[in-house]
């Protein structure tokens, strides 16, 4: 029996670099999108629908989170905030959402236990990203123990994440070597037809695209 | 400035006691409820409203996780099993909904570092229950690390379980030492006016009141 991997895929260049990557592995893939009422929540749709579909996958989940918006608390939820535009910062930015990727994860681990899947695949970026806490190496260790201790007790779900120590740069060049179709992905946090070029999202982006000489096939407003 | 607790409440005597005890520790209560298709959604709900009224609680959360219904997996939704009814066996029963609780953590995470809360407070009960993995104190020792991990830097979160090695006759003295209104709260697995008395969950509550020769307030079938 060939072996499953729930891949989270917001829609990202990351996220779909990972799947893709998981596929590589001769995993199975089971989509799984999240709409969490941030800003871009149609925009990644369509950009997921697409990837997913380039990927061929055996299964896929778009999950409503609506419970995001009412805790709000992030500039990616809501009118409360505006993401910023002038350029990545030190530190934890107004863009974090609390606790997005425990939440992702841990509904990841619920989906992954009733397909019996043996990984989950995420497209987190440590060192070369916006500093959010939810996406470093020793927090999903931990996660990793804690899903298998909740779940069922022959559970051994390992939780991959082929990015996280990549920089952008990296990140653009592998998904080029593997055919992922860059021009399919969105990463702009805000919503519009054209991506800012100038939020967090954009400027990591762009950077990876610029120091390897290339242009980024997605357009820019 | 006093110190908060996000208290998860669902309805059932359990957690209401859980509820309880953190407001006599000092706390201020956030009250967080879940929808998420269960069978008893509307009577659990009914019986929540109840108890933050009981508590008179600061701020309260009902959160909609319609995703659930999507994975089911559980007899605890939709049709597609029943919830058995001869009596509590070991084992994980059909009514463990996947990593329900690792769901319900991360988000009262989530809601916990809005308000800069000091505990979450669950009223999950390891031994005399009906086996669920994500109950047990190693599950909830290692996803509190894990909370702290991928949240703010400074943030210092404590999952309080003052129920997990009680068994339901204490929890039932407990409960009428601190002037919990058991009448308020509903435990049963089915969807009916009156409990059902035979699922695992009626049979542990009853057991409780039992052997402290007491009669439960609420009215049985």
């Amino acid at each position: 029996m060939s072996k499953k991997a729930v891949c989270i895929i917001s829609g990202g260049m990351d996220s779909a670099l990972a799947a893709t990557i998981a596929q590589n592995e001769g995993y199975e893939i089971i989509g799984l999108h999240f709409n969490y009422s941030q800003l871009t929540e149609e925009r990644e749709l369509k950009s997921y629908e697409k990837i997913v579909k380039d990927l061929g996958v055996v299964e896929s989940y778009t999950l409503e989170l609506p419970f995001f918006k009412k805790i709000g608390a992030t500039a990616l939820i809501g009118e409360e905030f505006s993401v910023p535009t002038d350029g990545v910062k030190p530190g934890i930015p107004i863009t974090y959402v609390p606790f997005r990727n425990g939440v992702f994860l841990s509904i990841a681990a619920a989906v992954a236990q009733k397909h019996d899947a043996d990984a989950i695949f995420i497209g987190v970026v440590e060192e070369d990203s916006s500093g959010y806490p939810d996406c470093r190496e020793n927090f999903i260790t931990s996660i990793n123990s804690s899903i298998n201790l909740g779940l069922r007790d022959d559970s051994e779900l390992k939780i991959e994440t082929p990015l996280i120590h990549l920089s952008k740069e990296e990140i653009v060049k592998k998904s080029l070597e593997l055919g992922v179709k860059l021009e399919h992905t969105w990463s702009c946090y805000k919503n519009s037809d054209k991506a800012c070029g100038v939020c967090d999202s954009c400027r990591l982006r762009k950077k990876g695209f610029e120091n390897l000489g290339l242009t980024d096939p997605i357009e820019y407003l």
